[in-house]
């Protein structure tokens, strides 16, 4: 089974990396970029964890522990079979 | 519109950050993890690039030119209304 977890800072975040990308896309000519947001994506294979939704459970459990900083991001699970 | 690129390592470049993630969540008591893979996710808000195949053609563009380093890395570009 396959989980992607999307990670992101949460709105009201500065999001410095994403001002930097959008500048320097300004800078090379992109003039049509408004903003940018940097997120991580994290692609997981997992094995024995029964059904989609016993995986889903595992992987937030996860997230709040390991994979996300949970005062400043935010993250979505997606299962994939 | 939006466009969101997914940046991620090509197949056979050894993904360091994946392997961290893996062994950490391992010694956390996921056993069940196989293998981990980190990219990066960019959310784009973009003006004035006409239609959605013009928008991706730009975006696409950028990745060749800053988002993505091709040489050891691939990239995805999704077009959002």
């Amino acid at each position: 089974m396959k989980a992607i977890v999307t990670v992101g800072l949460k709105p009201g975040v500065l999001d410095v990396q994403g001002k930097a990308v959008a500048r320097a896309l300004g800078d090379l000519g992109f003039a049509g970029v408004e903003e940018a947001r940097v997120g991580k994506v994290i692609e997981l294979d997992l094995s024995g964890y029964g059904d989609r939704a016993s995986a889903e459970k595992q992987v937030k459990d996860m997230c709040e522990k390991l994979l996300a900083n949970t005062v400043i991001e935010s993250y979505r699970v997606e299962i994939a079979s």
